[in-house]
């Protein structure tokens, strides 16, 4: 087997912890395999980096700034090949630019063009265990860019296609994906086996194993992930294609995500365009919605709700209390403390009923809902933030997901 | 102009320093020159790297030890970048491998083949100051190569003699090179200009002031190096051609050397090629040797006496003392506390009987000279520890270099 490993911040935070994931990526080897692995700055460091860059630039050019955080996965991936070969073994750390990590322009949040396997390849090819520097990579011009937060997740899937490897397997602090966060619900179990398309969902909706766009990739490459701990043995969680025995399960996975708050512009003159004036100043100062609700327009006015990171509340409510002030609207409301309890899973394609059935339990609780959307897979809930454990919990238990886990 | 400017670990050593060195290059910018700046290392940012590979590899890997060092300029050519955007210039931070600093492949010592000056032009002409990270290449594989400690003045020129730079400005925590340590001799003086031969020779025995590579480089390729303190704004010490007003002066400078020792092989019976097994052992353990000085045989036997570094004393010794045995010498005898006090000046050339009046100085103040060697513009005698300061001052007096500086 050709095996990616990426191993995250925390385990190489440390001397000892570097010496660990040496010792894993040699068993592996020794096992027979070919591995190459990917590393993550020490947990912290990219923090330290971007204090100093803060320290003299309150608005750090972008470029530079990449520039700046790509060392600290340039560190790990010297110590941990001074590691393995200390342990015995043959490494040799790759940068961005040496692999061909080639991405567009964005920098600190680039995606990924192309990687050329070639040098990997030969690497591999001498017994080597390539050790690649995650989270960044290089533009046509030569410069050093970024992926963003959890981008050497991405590095990895991607390394791992460009390879046509057997499995990436991204070491982290949690042994796998739950079906609900463990410390919520304690029917929560390690599901087995979750296809792209669940993950992708289940990641947006605020379960942080993965960075999005790693499994974006994992799923157009085909690329089988495998997430578990560095810190055991154990099995975890296959991120897999759509396979037919998924279907027995219609809801794979339930989440909370509680980051969110909601403002509510009420009594909007109707008219053709006016959602777009409404949007319009948000998106300038980079405020980022997640839902958006309208109700259908009576006597020529409309209700109109939508939420937003919690951190933007005041400066929405500004602009949007000044516009409402513009637009003649009735008035402008907003609740800091909700919550979005959302299920999802392949299952709710051939199931019919799946969202009664979730507004009936929640009900049943005396949980009010305030907001809903759908996709094909999932179902969201926008609720109190006060009933939101409670949310999962019975969610949880009334579509049986701890049973059907796995 | 077009003025390349180095600024050394302790001119970046915080966010402050890096601020001030910001100041300085814009203000250079702001005069109407073009400039390019070179850094190093945050102070101390080297040896915490060094100490993290030493945890994880005692006999660290030299390719990955300069993959893992590397990053120290990078951070701080990031820094700088951000810091003179920050007091509203123009710059762009460029690593080793961005403007093709090829070096061949001697891992952290290597030696810069060729510097590709397009990319650097092309960013002045845009009217940025490009902030280059000194210390680091790349070979032909597109491996990061490091060039030994002090290796950024070398990177400086390189860039300089790339550009054809008017002048190389040497920013460091001294204001100049001295006639000699104004710590020893009260009258040492600046030098105003002095020739890139005796710049080598100082530089070789002991004034730390510029890497020797550097002085060779400027050398080969006449590049006006001007070396000068980071804290103020008088002028330092020009290094550059030999000029014809320099040759009235007999010695520039005196230099004291500390850091060695001295081991003597006392009736080592004579024979062909006697001194390579001697020296034999010794090289293959990796110790440097500095002076050798050897007697006439008498009687089928010679003393052969050489210098080495204090901390390679024990092993040395211990290497000599089997040999001594192998060979059936009469003894082995060793010195700790020697210095070597050496004067250095071009006007040597032109002038008989300057190493008969060193001899005369040191033999009026009942100094012992225990070894001799010469060169064309050099006088070195090994003396008693002891004396090692009292032979500066009565050197620098006795020549009168003080007064004929500048």
């Amino acid at each position: 087997m050709l095996v990616v490993q990426k191993f995250g911040g925390t385990s190489v935070g440390s001397v000892e912890r570097i010496r660990a994931v040496a010792r894993r990526a040699l068993l592996t080897k020794r096992a027979g395999h070919r591995v190459v692995v990917i590393v993550s700055a020490m947990a912290g460091e990219t923090d330290r980096l971007l204090n100093l860059a803060q320290q003299i630039a309150p608005r750090p050019d972008r470029r530079e700034l990449d520039v700046l955080v790509a060392t600290g996965e340039q560190v790990s991936v010297a110590l941990l090949a001074l590691a393995i070969r200390a342990e015995g073994g043959l490494a040799t750390s790759y940068l961005g630019h040496q692999v061909h990590i080639h991405t567009d322009s964005a920098f600190s949040r680039a995606r990924i063009h192309h990687v050329d396997a070639n040098t990997l390849f030969t690497a591999i090819g001498q017994d080597q265990i390539p050790v690649v520097a995650g989270f960044q990579g290089i533009d046509d011009e030569g410069n050093i860019t970024t992926l963003g937060r959890g981008g050497s997740d991405t590095s990895a899937v991607a390394v791992a296609a460009a390879l046509h490897a057997d499995v990436c397997e991204i070491f982290t602090d949690v042994d796998g994906v739950y079906t609900a966060d463990p410390a919520i619900c304690p029917d929560a179990r390690k599901i087995a086996r979750i296809s792209y398309e669940e993950m992708l969902e289940l990641a947006s909706l605020g379960a942080k194993v993965l960075q999005i766009r790693s499994v974006e990739v994992a799923s157009k490459y085909r690329v089988p992930v495998h997430v578990r701990s560095s810190f055991n043995d154990e099995e975890g969680t296959m991120v897999v294609g759509e396979e037919a025995p998924m279907e027995k399960v219609v809801v794979t996975g339930v989440t909370l995500d509680r980051k969110d708050s909601r403002i509510t512009i009420r009594g909007l003159p109707y008219r053709a365009g006016i959602q777009a004036e409404v949007f319009r100043p948000l998106g300038s100062v980079g405020i980022v919605l997640d839902m958006i609700v309208q109700n259908p327009p009576t006597a020529g006015r409309m209700d109109l709700s939508f939420t937003l990171p919690r951190a933007d509340l005041a400066q929405g409510l500004e602009l949007m209390r000044k516009l409402a002030g513009e637009l003649d609207a009735h008035e402008v409301v907003s609740d800091e403390r909700i919550a979005k309890v959302s299920i999802v899973g392949l299952g709710m394609r051939s199931h019919a009923g799946v969202a009664q059935r979730m507004f009936d339990l929640l009900a049943r609780e005396g949980v009010d809902i305030l907001m809903i959307t759908t996709s094909e897979i999932r179902v969201s809930c926008v609720i109190d933030e006060r009933y939101g454990e409670l949310a999962v919990r019975v969610l949880h238990d009334g579509f049986d997901v701890g049973k059907h886990a796995g």
